[in-house]
């Protein structure tokens, strides 16, 4: 029984959340403060979403709302991760059906995300295309 | 004399701006709620900066920070356009260099854009590079 539940990220989940992260990007978050995190993360306009499997925390993705200036919105999708374990199970294109979901919810015109060339295969399951690149400078 | 100056935009600017990003994409605005487009596009973390050439606004630029889940920034670069009459006088390298300093201002540890692959030579004069493909669904 492969079935997935999603849920927003609570504060409680943070822990869970992070961890997961860590098998995107390592980093050292021993000397963090989870509160000044949850605050902060709460603070935008950015909804964190939890797959629940077998009662545990095993994806996570958000998508942050931006209100533009001419007062269109428009969905960033950010940070997606879906456990190692579990993968192969079809959870990461639910877990992008369900931030597609909030993006219709906030009535956006457009949802976007950067990623890997290799990952195109995979976001186009959700019928996301390529529209051009994406550009980095580190600071 | 090719002095361009920068400033945080301000309500009053909204007209002009408006007429800029036409140059970037068409949409009506005609029965736009001016005030409402304001108080939604600074409730986000979205910085937008005017170009003042020869006291006419002539440039327009945004940043969007975002608080990621653990603790980290980051700037998203929205929405920029240059006038047609003033190109070529180095004013979009400028503006992205505002626009930088703004997410060094609040300590973002990356900056990201989307755009057409024709112009990446354009970006790496701001010393952006290529860092994958950007993925889009129209909703």
């Amino acid at each position: 029984m492969n079935k997935i539940t999603f849920r927003n990220i609570e504060r409680e989940d943070l822990d869970d959340v992070f961890r997961l992260l860590q098998q995107l990007t390592e980093i050292d978050y021993s000397d963090m403060d989870l509160d000044e995190c949850w605050t902060y993360f709460k603070s935008d306009s950015n909804n964190g979403t939890v797959g629940i499997y077998e009662d545990k925390i095993v994806a996570y993705g958000s998508i942050v709302i931006e209100h533009k200036i001419r007062g269109e919105k428009a969905g960033h999708i950010e940070d997606i991760v879906v456990d190692e374990s579990v993968r192969g199970l079809n959870f990461g294109v639910k877990l992008i059906e369900e931030l597609i979901k909030v993006a219709k919810y906030y009535n956006c015109y457009r949802v976007t995300l950067l990623c890997d060339e290799s990952l195109s295969k995979f976001y186009e399951k959700n019928n996301l295309t390529q529209n051009g690149i994406a550009m980095k400078l580190r600071l």
